[in-house]
């Protein structure tokens, strides 16, 4: 089944007590949880690998939530085996990260996961239009550097992205979600809305997670 | 000041519940915290990055410990700044993984840490030799592959390490590290022993603790 509504990217969570975190957002209604792995080769920070899904696999799945692995990694192919195997339900690589791009969407079916591929804010929605996947993650900011905010170029890309592969799949955003941005999102055809910072930096993640669902009809 | 004795590595550590586990070891008496960064390049893992050392920094220098990362990753120079600004009170590169090994000790001088350059097990002991570093690591088990045995020809290479440093710099050891092997590792002249498996793969991590401690004369 597809990816839905509001996932919190636990990036912005404080990892002493991550499993606290992840409790906060899943009682509030989330049902997907973002994890963002960076390698600080095709972004420059270096964040968190496979072991981080395996601590918190258990507790997703038992609240019926998905964990949604966001590669931005070079050679992300060589990483799909031990993300699926530590308990990610899709996997997302980037079209600019790897010159395997079919190869390594197939990869990720053929372990079990729903497929995703990202393209960032310089990369055109074409990019995308030789591959099928499950998802289209359209970065609204440049990852792995912080304090950005949302491109506005991104709602035209949206809607290109949306003409390119048709009603199904499910398109997410990533970077700058808030509640305003994601309803304009949302609009232009994105199912699936990333949040950190708007989350998990906040005095009450609980209500944030259900004010960004309650924006984008969640 | 130097490191010294055992270094609990979080590798092991259950994530969802990290700064739990971390207070365990601190309780226990453990003055160093061994952080295990792995970029899926260097070592074929993706482990943690910098915003793990920011999230334990304060608990641990509150306990008047020490935060000692250990990076397995290409390009370490391009790291130190962000690892120190997180907190780590020493940082180790690896002679292998970069051309620049005197550059990046300096960096890391420069960045306020302790510095260390560490070495695989099929590097000879002499490749330290034109740097100087607080602290040498001898990796006894290769990193990044899970389940090996501690090597024995590690002994010796401690022994020729210990004649081309001399007496003052910390050794570290790391893998394969139990309270056995830690007490041969100490006999040989290592002062620092990384456990990860060995402590929070058990029952009793405190216990674990108390153990290798006891064993190295900690």
């Amino acid at each position: 089944m597809a990816l839905k509504g509001i996932a919190p990217s636990i990036l912005a969570a404080d990892f002493a007590r991550l499993g606290e975190e992840v409790g906060t957002v899943l009682a509030a209604g989330a049902r997907v949880i973002h994890v963002d792995v960076m390698d600080g080769h095709f972004v420059p920070p270096i964040t968190m690998g496979d072991l981080v899904v395996k601590a918190i696999a258990d507790q997703v799945h038992e609240a019926n939530a998905k964990i949604d692995v966001h590669l931005m990694i070079e050679r992300p192919e060589e990483q799909i085996r031990a993300f699926a195997k530590a308990g990610a339900d899709s996997i997302t690589v980037h079209a600019e990260a790897t010159p395997h791009l079919h190869y390594a969407l197939q990869a990720i079916k053929e372990a079990g996961c729903l497929s995703g591929v990202a393209i960032n804010p310089g990369t055109p929605a074409e990019a995308i239009s030789a591959v099928q996947a499950d998802m289209v993650l359209c970065m609204t900011v440049n990852p792995g550097w912080g304090g950005q905010a949302f491109l506005d170029s991104s709602i035209a890309k949206l809607q290109r992205i949306r003409e390119l592969i048709g009603d199904t799949p499910a398109v997410q955003v990533d970077g700058g979600i808030g509640k305003e941005t994601a309803a304009r999102c949302a609009a232009a055809g994105a199912t699936v809305f990333v949040a950190g910072t708007a989350v998990f930096g906040t005095q009450n993640p609980a209500a944030a997670v259900k004010a960004i669902s309650t924006a984008t009809n969640g």
